[in-house]
């Protein structure tokens, strides 16, 4: 029963959260799905589209003005017509645990360029799309940025990681509070702990416990869950940690 | 479809946030309904009652802790056999905005009492049924500390209120992380702005536009919400506000 | 060279950080100094009385309105003439760690007394004081709250400790919103750290590292600098914690 | 009786906080200071020494690596034989108040630029330096950063700077995590108001009451009093506001 006015858009789509952020959208919505290369979206558009839903993949570096530029104008020939309901930041980048001076400034680029930029670049895509669906979306138009530990905590170790989180949260709470007016609701999630995914697949985390490891469609349902909520009750942030986790 | 084997409870019932929680999980549980006098929740339990669902009304005061292990006496003798699934401490007392030296130390022993004593009597007799619950539980059984503003903003002329709400979540923080490995959820809420209830019929809020105030229908579906997230995914803090709230 | 004008009281006074306030203060004032039993403050006072210093001890149940509003009588009597520069509230109690399950709510009730009426009774008898003397205080007249790593942290088994713990920090900030712009600074101190003092001798942190306990006279000398700030730049919240302590 | 020994270094000095910050240090210190032009520091270099200090002014782009480098190969060579008791990063870049759909990426680029890679790249300059400090430094080796409101708070159209000042507390913070154990003090300043410096003159804030602007001697001071915290009670974050700003 998916919307044929309406489409979201996910971007950092690959073997994880953005999969199931995608499939749990495309129950409602036709989705975009944006990632670097292609061989990370065209399982889940696949998958998606073979169980009626409807999806488009689009290759793109959210951390590069333009290549956002053209991905939304591609997604806009794919989806002439439609509106924005919904559009996740999920994009991960420069993940890296080391002594502050083992790192190299091209460590902090990275990493900034990925979680700081790309959301910039992003928003500004989106918003003005959101803002045009306040007066009909089924639900408030949503944009929810994925965060992490490192967004409200600098450990050790984590300085460019921790510095490009917590730059991400800064964007995030700054539009939620110029956009919540206008009828746009953003939404940031502190993601704290390992998800469950391919890559941790043999990460040791809180001694192997079933449950230990936070389910990427557990994720998914809390966005869904964001986007759903109606405008006299919006989330700003939202955490989200295995029983098991210590915090 | 209401659960036969498992029951939810909340205190602090009335004509806002309690009344529309007791609804929101009576649609899956028997409930009990805890407040300190029968005028508080008459009305609700009969509303549920006539609508096919199941509850009970017991007159309590939550700072007392005689009061609410009898009233937990009462409430098995009527659930007999049922087992506790949901938990929700909905108490407020002691609201005052005062310049702190026209306070009375009455007035913090009010608010401490009904909203960190209360809650630590209530968390006493529902955490040993949670824990029972936690093998066959619908959901991870829950504990849900509803919050405020004042629970992280100790604002001019906030002084004994914001102490009794910083301190219940202390208490729900601290719950969460005993509590938590062991398989019960421990959520606290900030309700961030005025609820749209009768009390607040005349208040003018957010320059009285639509969806200025909170819904408690909303609150309750967040409510629910995170009753229903698996354990893998647990949210400790979720904040709820207007729109067009500051914040 | 110690003010003939101004007085300093501590709330709170024995072997260790309350001492070392004491001490500090008795430098630039005459100082008042508050505890339960005379053998809390007696030694106390005779060593800064006898190294040329002023000091007189009251005891005083600061739990008790009646019992904190005799103690300022008496400080009165003794000082009388003499204006309040600075008071320090540095009552600790209800330190607990235990299950959740085996706490009584005595226990809640015992710290929050201490910490949190304590506190409120305290501030109560010396904002009027502090008020009166920001015409001429040789610094802004100060009240200076003394908090703990529970200020902000309610962990696992430390329910009713991080109650009144955060109890008192919301206090604080209250009055220092509300009492900030009248010239009286209000500030709230997290000690996130064992204190070095006779009690703990045989507490092994961080360790055994040489500094891995604080020493009580740098947290005086923390107060003493936060009673020297001037109005155009106070702090309402400081840290400190050795240096090997993790957080 | 400055030191001969050791030396201090401040980066983003001008006519306000960073000149007031100089002058404090070269009581103790011979100073390099760090800015992006001459004009910025050869005032304040002819001022500490004329008044019988030691300063020497290096021209900088901390955003920039190799400039860095440079910078402190010049310093050394100036300071022959010194070591580093302390450093004060104090850059200010990328400040901007536009609604978000007005910023351009480069805003966020400059603003990411001046607060978070310049800081990365003097702290990976000066935390060998302080390293080596730490056995014989007259007060254990000092990182101080200054940060500001934007530091904890992404307000409305803040986002940009926002975004550069909350990576820049997420390094500081990293950094105490990771050197606070090896005994460099490292400590972030939240400096939550306008600075009374001549850009701010004409500024009208706090209703233009006496004392509504934070003084930058009184920032200096605070500065001062981190750098000699002892090792077992480090301040890691400190606010400083005027007494009449609401918060």
């Amino acid at each position: 029963m998916a919307s044929k006015t309406f489409y979201a858009v996910v971007a950092g789509v690959g073997a994880g959260t953005g999969r199931s952020v995608a499939l749990r959208f495309a129950k409602a919505y036709p989705v975009a799905l944006l990632a670097r290369k292609p061989e990370s979206y065209n399982d889940i558009v696949a998958e998606i589209n073979k169980a009626g839903g409807q999806a488009v993949g689009v290759s793109a570096d959210t951390s590069d003005e333009a290549s956002v530029k053209a991905a939304f104008e591609a997604v806009g020939k794919e989806f002439s017509g439609k509106k924005l309901a919904a559009a996740v930041f999920n994009v991960g980048a420069g993940f890296a645990v080391k002594p502050f001076l083992e790192l190299k400034p091209e460590e902090l680029d990275v990493a900034l360029a990925g979680n700081a930029k790309g959301l910039f670049n992003f928003a500004q895509q989106t918003l003005p799309q959101l803002l045009e669906s306040v007066p009909d979306s089924p639900h408030p138009p949503t944009l929810i940025v994925t965060g992490a530990t490192a967004s409200v905590r600098g450990s050790a170790r984590f300085a460019t990681f921790a510095a490009s989180k917590f730059a991400a949260r800064a964007i995030a709470q700054s539009l939620s509070r110029e956009f919540h007016p206008k009828g746009v609701h953003v939404a940031h999630t502190i993601i704290d702990g390992v998800i469950d995914i391919p890559r941790t697949k043999d990460w040791q985390v809180n001694e192997g416990k079933e449950g230990g490891k936070i389910s990427p469609d557990s994720i998914a349902e809390s966005y869904w869950y964001l986007h759903t909520q109606e405008r006299s009750a919006f989330t700003q942030e939202l955490d989200l940690r295995p029983y098991v986790e210590k915090f």
